[in-house]
């Protein structure tokens, strides 16, 4: 038993754990991480073979304002580059008549209530992400409110242009893996908020999506244990039980093979879903052993078509679409050099749902179809390798990307998700505060759940434990600009209202609707008086 | 290891894992239980002490319709008897001023609105559910529409009146002891259904919460233990690990112990979420890991105050009190014999959650002071003993009383709630189709899973799995009478209609709100439009 006593022990080696374990390592501390697969990097995970050299299944994309991964990477001698965007961009929100084909980072939409209606949508999405407090969402003023609705009751609420509606609900998919129904509007803003804004979340030049590694996003774990020793983590070690005695602050961990490990301080950085197949003594907190049950993964199968040619550049097509139908998005992810011409799509949300049922050979052929048809090229029915990874299928992460919150959650049992159980810590991407859901979330925790423990050992003030990040110099952020049009662009109801439409539109309206709409009213005003 | 070889399996022993049990057991099979805790009964739990002779902790009543559990205890001996109310209840949606006392079993609200909307709700609630098929509530042809919406919605959209929508409020969250914001409407009306309606749902006298056990609930568990024997149950011991190997059949299940048992046949007879607690080899599908982290227990703090007399009786109260504050309803729970006075609450949703965080003493003490003003009386304020149990802290049952569905998991993920892993049933109450959520549908879910294996082993046939139950004769249902007015009654956008005041209307409303409401209604037709 001697041998399998540690100063911390980490449960989870994926970004969150290895961060952790790296800074707790540079402070001299003799860390273990357990690890329930026989590998590193949770939902970073890089495939590698000679035909395509090296591929990210999971967590992939990185961008500027991501400073703490960026840093990491960098003292890890983990490079970037630049995801292709320089040719033309698709977005195709319905059938085929909605194909929109643009360049630049703006979708060129010619009718006028559609581009007013994204413009208001994207910036009543940054106005109330800015009004949740990142560390304590459910301090928002409008927290009750907000968490009482699902993302699709406000969408259906402020989109007046069927596009726009039809955007926002691909939008939602592709950030969250799930659909708008199933998320809580507050934990959207939160989100949102903790993206640093709708479009650094969602753009792929100059946000989240303008980056990857050189290699792939699972060497960061990796190298990470190659420096602090191999001897510090334990491989096919799923954690089931985690005793704390509360006179000594002794912590036996017991993983399913029957082993124990003994520490004073404990880190989880798993999913909190992950967190139920442990049994805890003293079990959790009644709120957190409710808050675990709360936050289910979302759905999200990766596949990868790799190609002879890059023959969508040669129609002048960066790769990039963004779609409602099998792909949320599509991009680009041939190597810098131009070799291993490949697309890569994300199925995520209900589509991921229905592709997992489906045969490997049924989603390549299915995928390559759809890039036929989107790419408007024969080519695309031909790959020449396929591969992809059914994240729904992963006992150990449960999804893929994130644990999502579905209404009443946050502020019901939000606020116990950092709570330190005993000597028990928690890290893991869903408990941070900046870019929660990303690789840079994930650091952010594991590095903040370690200084709670430098903190605990006496090492520290209670006032590091939580540390802002110094801008990386080699992805700066930059603004993003709006053209003044934009800025001004004003909503359709304000438009409406702008051209004093307002009496006529009443009359209209009584006739157009006849008497139900009006009803509605009424009904209104009864609920107030009754 | 040749002691641990077992025809049958059963893991968790409930009402659920207990009835399978028995109904193996009597075709001659050796089956195993394994529990986690130390005790049986799952989510049922008897407290015995002299002064207070038994006490239900958990799951409690039984009512008309519920014909297997009715079966089931008679065939045990375990005798029923009817809940008190034959005194005035107590209905009081929010503050002094909305309390409503009455005799019988329907609320006389004097605002000719409140009734018609009350009489409405439940109207449109009970045709909703009777278009849900039970067995497949994805194939309602409304799923995809009410799968998106929780019942908070839905409720803001049918009721006109302050009083319905409290009311309505209150009842879904004593049904699923979560708040409407957190459910699915599809759910909602899927259980509605399951619960034969909505009167028989929550009444007392002819529904599900007429009658008790003598004795308590729990003794359901022990008597099947009897009967077959002690020898057949293994306490302590929470499943881990369950492997099977897919060429022989045989399935191995380790506990926390380390402790290995063999078989052919298991049935997992635990809420949906506690499954996430173990390790399948092979992994459950896709669809059923993602499935068990989307199906969350309600929150559940039961309270009993003892007292030295029924003094509520004594001012003409049954001691029955539905209320939006504390404790969601308050019911009589003085022995049949008249000894041991008593009143239960169910604190349930968003005030069991506050509750949790309460010393003992400090809920003992609110909820005297609750009774006090509810029932008019300060000796409320003297109880004799209190004993209550916080069902959010239970880690082998997540909460209470029911895993319940939020918005887009039925239609996405319902339906492998019962699809057999290899040779791993599914039984718990929440995989009925009748009942779900109660202890009639916990004896639903064990005996067909029992029946799967009988089948599987060739012992019955495919047809016989599923089984309907004759009634009860001892607790017939009885219908609910309509009154003729009742019958007719319109709601309250019928009954305008009828007064034919739609113009007037219109006019009324475009003065009264402005422009507001009639621009969302332009809205709507934009959104059709573009």
């Amino acid at each position: 038993m001697s041998d399998n006593i540690h100063d911390v022990i980490i449960i989870g080696a994926g970004i969150s754990g290895t961060s952790a374990a790296k800074l707790l390592h540079e402070e001299g501390l003799d860390v273990l991480l357990l690890e329930a697969r026989d590998r590193v990097g949770g939902r970073t995970y890089t495939a590698r073979a000679p035909s395509f050299k090296y591929v990210d299944l999971g967590g992939s994309y990185i961008g500027p304002t991501q400073n703490r991964i960026l840093r990491m990477a960098k003292d890890l001698g983990v490079e970037t580059y630049r995801v292709n965007v320089k040719e033309r961009t698709i977005f195709q929100t319905g059938g085929p008549s909605t194909k929109l084909v643009f360049q630049g980072s703006v979708p060129n939409y010619y009718n006028p209530f559609v581009v007013m209606d994204l413009n208001n949508v994207c910036k009543v999405m940054d106005e109330c992400a800015a009004m949740v407090p990142p560390a304590a969402p459910w301090d928002c003023p409008k927290a009750a409110e907000w968490d009482k609705m699902t993302v699709k009751e406000w969408i259906d609420k402020i989109c007046w242009t069927k596009t726009a509606k039809e955007w926002t609900i691909i939008l939602t998919r592709l950030i969250y893996a799930a659909e708008p129904e199933e998320i809580s509007l507050l934990y959207f803003f939160w989100y949102t908020q903790s993206g640093k804004g709708i479009m650094r979340l969602v753009s792929t030049d100059n946000g989240g999506q303008e980056r990857k590694f050189i290699g792939g996003s699972q060497t960061i774990s990796e190298k990470i244990i190659e420096r602090i020793g191999k001897d510090k983590i334990k491989f096919n070690s799923p954690v089931v039980k985690v005793e704390q005695n509360t006179d000594d602050g002794v912590i036996i961990i017991t993983t399913a093979s029957g082993e124990q490990f003994k520490t004073n301080h404990a880190i989880s950085a798993v999913a909190p879903c992950l967190l139920g197949r442990m049994t805890f003594d003293p079990p959790l907190p009644p709120k957190k052993i409710q808050l675990i049950q709360r936050v289910p993964m979302g759905s999200a199968v990766k596949s990868h078509l790799y190609y002879k040619r890059t023959f969508w550049r040669e129609k002048n097509f960066n790769g990039m679409a963004v779609t409602g139908g099998l792909v949320s998005v599509a991009l680009d992810d041939t190597k810098p050099d131009g070799s291993c011409p490949c697309i890569i799509g994300l199925t995520v949300g209900e589509p991921a749902r229905i592709m997992t049922t489906w045969t490997k050979e049924k989603r390549k052929k299915r995928l390559a179809e759809f890039y036929a048809e989107i790419f408007e090229s024969d080519e695309a029915n031909h790959p020449i390798e396929y591969i992809d990874n059914d994240w729904l299928s992963e006992e150990y992460s449960g999804g893929c990307y994130v644990g999502v919150m579905p209404p009443g959650v946050l502020t019901s049992f939000g606020s116990v998700i950092r709570t330190p159980h005993g000597c028990v810590h928690f890290a893991g991407t869903e408990t941070a505060t900046e870019w929660a859901g990303y690789m840079e979330g994930a650091v952010q925790a594991g590095e903040r759940a370690a200084r709670e423990i430098m903190y605990a050992m006496g090492k520290i003030n209670e006032s590091e434990i939580w540390q802002s990040e110094p801008e990386s110099l080699d992805v700066p952020a930059l603004p993003f600009e709006e053209s003044l049009i934009e800025k001004h662009i004003p909503s359709i109801p304000g438009f409406l209202r702008f051209l004093s439409l307002s009496t006529l539109i009443v009359a209209g309206a009584a006739i157009l609707m006849r008497n139900r709409s009006i009803i509605e009213q009424v009904k209104n005003k009864l609920t107030d008086l009754f």
